[in-house]
């Protein structure tokens, strides 16, 4: 088998565009609007970004722009964790920069921003871009984590687009890699490069959003497919009626995809790490709430449920917080006499002794798996790789000692059996769904429009994403205005705030409101596989935390 | 949100009939084929059936039967594992029930086998099964893992039945469930209580197959979720291009679905049980064969990979199946002394002494983990739990241990960084595909039909399944034929023969020919999520192994 059926069809797909993108490329003009300011920090924001600072927004109108049928080079960049949707931004780029003029050439740079670095590319034509639409994946020319932050490294960007004269380079990032794109514009424009830079806003975590970005690329697709195996388990523990599931899910520091799939698929528990922070929740705080719904249901005869588990959970723990900063510290301390120690057990011992009291305390009640999954090796910062916690067993280990200890007190009388599950890489490189190949083919095709109305540090932006996507709006922003200034690696740096789930958010707020029923009755709603072909209802629709956003 | 948006648009799905099944139900006639004889062990399990054995094969041709008419009450019952469809046998086994006459009514036995001996029913009426058509799951009537097998419990059945004045059962089972059925059906016409039996073949594991059963059902939908899953794995790892994934699948003992999911991905790695069985491949081969993949792609630039590890494989493990089955036997033996120790370390101590010199050698190389695992609780039978042996991980870190020593010697270069996976429940209650939604539809159909041909001790047989479902056949097959002895619990028993993968069937064959390229090269192919509404070749098509084994 070469392809499979269902890529072969998807081939085909011809995504929608926002109604005004889909005029003559020429019959688009920028609307400049009201000067910007930055999230917070504006002084200092705009000190550092002297050239980019309080640019105004721009939306595309119905007008008249010849300039863009000017001869351009491109180059792109895919930066960071593969998210639904890739591909069909680089299909929206190539596609109107080919309407503009035919002899308009796209660099696709390899592996990610060291592509660029090393002048690694492949030129994206339209025989190679054809087995890529539609689908997921990065693998049209690689992603990769190196960043660009230095001069020394802008220098070399500066001299590879001059050597194959390359006009403007779209980077396609989360907050991180668009914080990058932010300081390069801005190092080109008080250079005179005459080098635009570009960014698209792209993360499955969905952290990268404020008012002028609705949604992150990906995130529909990642969390429509964990929603759908949720579903599925779900569906096969309300028939089975003997696990409780334990269901991790990727997403960083932020819950959102939790709390998306939550509202997908009505759970009988889901943790919001934001909520567990702000309350100030201990570990066996939580473990008691979900205790106590077990205990519930079973009350009612039911021994089963799901609980969902955002991956970030442990570090928004408050104990738990200082427990691994205070390991992270210990063990960039003593390395080596850490490092001399072969055996786990002994390994568990010599932390748990150079410790605070308190901390050790914390540590001591963990189970030795996680004891040992927080000493493994260091992310390159010297950080533990919270992503490798299996906060999923441990939560189900200490659910089942807690469920012993008031089985013997007589307040509890259910049977407790668990499976845990952690998805993550299931739904990073699905294809996109409908939603996302139309907002990524878009946020592409609109980032040309950008570029060919000579600007520079902007995101593109497409908006009024819960109504279909005729009725979208096109445009970019400043990136500089999503920035304020915190402190990184122990220094103030500018960067794009991270958007963490809001309490007094619509959809943390009806999830609030449904939990509890949600918890103790049987409540499930079952998504099923994304769908690309069937009634608009079915394959069209967005997230539901969009829709509970744009509710007014 | 009440039920998802797929969920409304699957409702009104009206699966496909062979286009038998699609004429009026009195113009159809079963003609009566030649004798059948039982898989092996003839004279054994005629004496053991002498009611039900060589009855002859049934199919359903156009003709008049007018007797199907009568009014007839019909119990149904869900037994063992959910398997995707199963709403849809029953959805069937009504629809055919209410054209045959208005007046006969469905009983639903709640709970698996035990409702019935719990007389714990539902009459299923068209308002309720309106919420299940087509739908994933059991939670119909619920499923249980009770078996029917004692004089007693049948005499219970009957009475229950007489009660209803139920006319006959339809058992929706595995190759256990249907081996049941076929021993009631036999105890019913031997005691003259004029009761009929009728099986359906369900199970996600492939495992209940033969000439007449071409598939059972459940399978297809499990294996495209799963593949859904593993494809977009493959393309995460072909654009992250830093793990090896260990996906270890849910299947039992056979290696059908590894073997089906590894035809729809073409992943570097799949392991089948039975050829590690028939070769005798040890536990350190296996690491070394992964081990050897893993190097040549590193060689290439590779250092990324998806293996493929069937759930039952350590059974087929020659040294691991001793070593299983001694502590099966030392665990039974010292109950007692073994529980009163609490510590992990010493308890693996305490086995380790006991165990044979050769097999205590087996043991120790076990990771400390995979050691707890095979100490945990026993099942019922007093085994250990395979499906609970983490052989992902377990393969995972002795590829990982086995690499650094032929980093040492200079045989390996690259980077080795693995994630490991396990689905199973993911796969066992999602939405039907169309094939599987029309397959079990026509089981149920069909059974009503064999029913209202008087039969008993069959099993409901759809086949020409790779043709379309306009195409198919509809019959019945006496569930004897399936038949051998084989020792159950140190007893000879009359037992549904279980499928394995067959070594030299056209799927394996398939396989061992491409393996090699699929291996070193990077050949993934990406199925995506199941799709309901787009073209037939898209949304159904049933499985490779089905295509392959009917490929002339």
């Amino acid at each position: 088998m070469d392809i499979s059926p269902l890529q072969r069809v998807r081939y085909a797909y011809q995504p929608k565009l926002p109604a005004i993108l889909r005029e003559s490329i020429t019959k688009v003009a920028p609307q400049k609007g009201e000067a910007t300011s930055a999230q917070s920090d504006a002084d200092r924001i705009k000190a550092l970004f002297p050239n980019t600072y309080g640019l105004p927004r721009v939306s595309f109108l119905s007008g008249v722009n010849t300039d863009i049928s000017k001869k351009r080079n491109v180059g792109v960049i895919l930066s960071g964790g593969q998210a639904p949707g890739g591909h069909n931004v680089i299909s929206g780029i190539f596609d109107a920069l080919k309407a503009a003029n035919r002899e308009n050439t796209l660099y696709g740079f390899k592996g990610g921003p060291s592509g660029i670095l090393e002048d690694s590319y492949r030129i994206i034509d339209e025989e190679y871009l054809a087995a890529f639409r539609n689908t997921g994946g990065f693998d049209i020319i690689g992603s990769g984590r190196t960043k660009l932050e230095t001069e020394e490294q802008f220098e070399v960007c500066a001299q590879v687009c001059k050597n194959h004269e390359i006009d403007a380079l779209v980077i396609i990032g989360g907050d991180d890699s668009n914080t990058n794109a932010a300081v390069l514009a801005e190092y080109f424009l008080a250079k005179g490069h005459g080098i635009q830079v570009i960014g698209c806003p792209k993360t499955i975590d969905g952290d990268l959003k404020n008012e002028s970005i609705e949604i992150s690329f990906g995130f529909d697709t990642a969390t429509k497919t964990y929603s759908e195996l949720i579903g599925n388990i779900e569906r096969d523990a309300n028939s089975a009626k003997k696990y409780w599931h334990f269901i991790k899910l990727m997403g960083r520091s932020a819950s959102h995809i939790a709390l998306e799939c939550a509202l997908e698929t009505q759970p009988n528990v889901c943790l919001i790490s934001e909520e567990v922070e702000a309350k100030e929740q201990s570990l066996v705080s939580i473990v008691d709430y979900i205790a106590k719904i077990v205990a519930e249901r079973a009350e009612d005869g039911n021994n089963f449920g799901v609980a969902l588990i955002p991956e970030g959970l442990i570090e928004f723990i408050p104990e738990i917080k200082v427990l691994i900063s205070q390991i992270n510290n210990l063990l960039a301390k003593e390395e080596k006499a850490f490092n001399k120690i072969a055996d786990g057990s002994e390994r568990i011992a010599f932390v748990a002794e150079r410790l605070s009291k308190e901390t050790a305390k914390v540590f001591t009640i963990l189970p030795e798996e996680i004891q040992k999954q927080l000493l493994m090796d260091r992310d390159p910062h010297g950080n533990v790789q919270v992503s490798r916690i299996e906060t999923d067993k441990l939560l189900a280990q200490m659910v089942e000692e807690k469920l012993s200890g008031m089985k013997k007190e007589g307040t509890y009388t259910g049977k407790f059996s668990s499976m845990t599950h952690f998805f993550g890489y299931e739904g990073r490189c699905a294809f996109p769904t409908n939603f996302d190949a139309d907002y990524c083919y878009s946020l592409g095709y609109n980032a040309f429009l950008l570029i060919g109305s000579g600007l520079s540090g902007y995101l593109s932006s497409v908006t009024n994403l819960a109504a279909p996507a005729e009725e979208w709006k096109a445009g970019g922003i400043p990136i500089t205005m999503m920035m304020n200034m915190e402190v990184r690696h122990g220094e103030d740096k500018p960067v794009i705030k991270k958007a963490l789930v809001e309490l007094d958010g619509k959809p943390f707020q009806y999830f609030a409101e449904h939990r509890d029923k949600w918890a103790r009755e049987t409540c499930y709603t079952y998504p099923g596989a994304v769908q690309y072909f069937g009634p608009a209802e079915v394959c069209d629709l967005t997230t539901v935390t969009l829709a509970l956003e744009q509710t007014r």
